[in-house]
């Protein structure tokens, strides 16, 4: 007995270390093309420099489209479409501005962005005493003090959050619902501090959401040393603060994700999707979000094709539209597939910024994230060192409820923020091999699927 | 017998959970203070700004010497002192100038530095035609043509090693023995491929050393974009260049170690040692290398003394002189404390830039590289996934020689060598957090070494 058990672990042993060679050589091929040849910081450079800010239902939208079907089709797609979803249309209209008149009447200009689907006040502008309030409980406790005033939302990043990405969820609700929480109390305008670790003046912009029960009273975000300065200028002395910002909705319009496709040799009808956002916020390049997943994405069809690999399922390579102000894209990718009745098995997004890679996190059932999980050392000589519980980006989300695991690339988180909605997420913040690494632990990821199901 | 092991059992997993739980508690109030209060980055700013570039025996070096003192007494040390030790002193004595002539008398300046520690060919210049050698063995097959040429060394960085210090390993040895190999066959100047993955065309210095059998030849390293330029050249056509270059060595001088101290309340003779390197290339503000490891070294030190931490071993924090063209501060201090006979338990150095952290190499007994290991988990959290068989940094290597176990950070190393020796070595290249996550990593591996022993 205990021989013959001896033999079986062997034999299993020998199956699983011949097939992790097998499968650890073709990572290593991937990864010597994508180091070697790649063309994703290429392709970010056109992107970011060539189309620019693409916020949905901007002109840059149906240029990055068209860049997006091209390049994927260039890059050696069996065949690549754009599938037409309704995007809302915000636009900021103008200048957002802000000044300041403290210690009776000197003045400074203040580094604001209007926020993200926010109504403008329009070229008369709000001219009104700033109040500061630390926190929403901050707010319920002045609510009597609120009426006619600017409020300014001066919640910190937390510092002693290690993955950033828990300051951003734990600080987000103020941008997000800061507004209307304002306007019930009768404020006429709002001022958020942004949502950054960063340590320039740089404001960052991102969508809020009114609650239609209150006035749209104009928002915007702040960079971090003005809201300190105001911050202090509060202790000693009343401020106003005169704010101008032209935000408003335009119809919603014609947008399209795009999607590139390999057909399956063996399961043409089971897929895998890998993607990021094409959209944008219209003040900067969008090179971290979402120019790094988007030329991953495709990176990862160029390097499968340069291989000659060809894939048992069909793997669709989907650039999202309006991720950041809807999450139409999304919405009408998992749509499409529920009536078509398509079995999604994966979904893989990259939407957290073009950095080093350091771990996946995946959302499935108990036994595929122990498979998932399996396949660390085959990542991590790429720098990938563990799959964790947790979801998969928005785009890819929805597939979730058609029964697909879903997965998002986890970067490492420090500067992401630094970036994220500001117009320095430029180009050159990005590093071309930390963007390569990317790409590669995805394709991995994705082999790995297509090769052994989850 | 099955119950004894049991209740044995339980006893250690109980006494481990809770030394583990003290020590994560711990830690986390290391993260915490460093996070909300660290100084680290500000030091850096004071350090690469009002300092500068501080090589071995320059102005700068003095002037870095006396503001490590200072920074180390108000950081807390119990003491502090200065440890005199004779350092070369090469100056640059000049501004490098390289310019081609190609295609008949068409002219482009080249982008140059000249090699650390490099024989200027003083204000006269060079002028010789260039030949390009792709490697060492292709020198050799061309050695009847290099007589009264300079030798353009066109060796690239492996892009396909995924730590960049591989590919570092790999080109340096063009670097070091570059100059005097082509020396031997006659050549009368060296141009060197910087060594980096960089995108741009800044060039890279770094320490060279001659065969004392052959001519001091001049030799720079070039940047990127101006090495592809030359080498497409020479495949069309002889090109030829005038290098200029004034290094020379004066006699040696007086640099110095700069050492705070905290003394152990246990073992007051027993050493630990954390350390970076204070001088840098002449060219740079040496923020990453190693701006970086001084000031986490540091930020350790302050980080103790905030937490009201006594030390059971003696702490040493050491900032050493001369590691980049001579390593005399680091054989220094380890031969002191040889001729002190002083016990040196442990020895850690930060001077691989200061990058999100990610593991520490270290080197050990064996046994002492598995308790090291069990340690991760108390880690983790902050970034540092692993503990590998390696070395010390240049610096702590010594103290190995008397016993003492030796550990360096290794930080992500994709962006390390865009900066490595170059003029953009600069304060603004440091995120704030990712210097951070590496002086309380640090402080975690001090604080468990002095704790436990290793």
């Amino acid at each position: 007995m205990r021989r013959t058990v001896l033999i079986a672990s062997l034999f299993l042993i020998g199956h699983s270390l011949f097939a992790q060679n097998e499968d650890s050589l073709f990572i290593r091929r991937l990864a010597d093309e994508v180091l070697v040849n790649g063309k994703a910081y290429d392709n970010l450079y056109d992107l970011t420099k060539n189309v620019g800010a693409r916020l949905a239902g901007s002109p840059g939208m149906v240029k990055a489209e068209q860049w997006g079907l091209k390049t994927i089709q260039k890059s050696g797609s069996d065949k690549a479409w754009l599938q037409e979803c309704m995007v809302p249309h915000w636009v900021r209209g103008g200048q957002d501005k802000a000044e300041a008149t403290y210690n009776g009447s000197s003045k400074k200009s203040l580094d604001v962005t209007a926020l993200g689907n926010s109504e403008g006040s329009g070229p008369k502008g709000v001219t009104a005493d700033v109040i500061e309030v630390k926190s929403f409980d901050d707010l319920e406790s002045k609510k009597d003090q609120i009426k006619g005033k600017i409020v300014f939302y001066n919640y910190h990043f937390n510092p002693t959050f290690v993955q950033t990405f828990r300051s951003y969820g734990d600080a987000v609700r103020y941008r997000g619902a800061g507004p209307s929480r304002a306007s019930k109390y009768g404020a006429v305008g709002v001022i958020v501090r942004s949502m950054t670790h960063s340590t320039d003046n740089v404001p960052h912009t991102g969508s809020t959401s009114y609650d239609p029960a209150y006035p749209k009273i104009p928002a915007v975000a702040i960079g971090l040393k003005d809201a300190d300065w105001l911050s202090t200028q509060l202790q000693k002395a009343p401020v106003k603060v005169s704010m101008t910002t032209y935000g408003h909705f335009l119809p919603d319009t014609i947008g399209h994700n795009v999607i590139g496709e390999l057909t399956g040799s063996e399961f043409p009808n089971e897929y895998i999707t890998v993607g990021g956002h094409l959209d944008s916020w219209d003040l900067a390049e969008g090179a971290h979000d979402d120019g790094a997943g988007i030329t991953q994405t495709i990176e990862i069809l160029r390097a499968f094709k340069a291989l000659g690999y060809k894939p048992r399922h069909t793997i669709r390579f989907v650039l999202f539209m309006n991720e950041e102000n809807g999450m139409r894209g999304g919405a009408k990718y998992a749509e499409e597939a529920k009536a078509n009745n398509e079995k999604h098995i994966f979904g893989l997004e990259s939407d957290a910024g073009g950095f080093t890679p350091r771990g996946f996190s995946f959302g499935g059932k108990p036994e595929q994230l122990e498979k998932a999980k399996s396949w660390v050392p085959l990542f991590y000589p790429y720098g990938v060192y563990e799959v964790t519980r947790g979801g998969g980006g928005a785009d890819v989300s929805p597939l979730a409820g058609l029964g697909a695991a879903v997965s998002e690339l986890s970067p490492d988180s420090q500067r992401y923020f630094d970036y994220h909605h500001a117009r320095n997420d430029v180009f050159e913040n990005v590093n071309k091999r930390e963007l390569e690494l990317g790409a590669i632990n995805m394709a991995a990821f994705i082999y790995l699927v297509d090769k052994y199901g989850l």
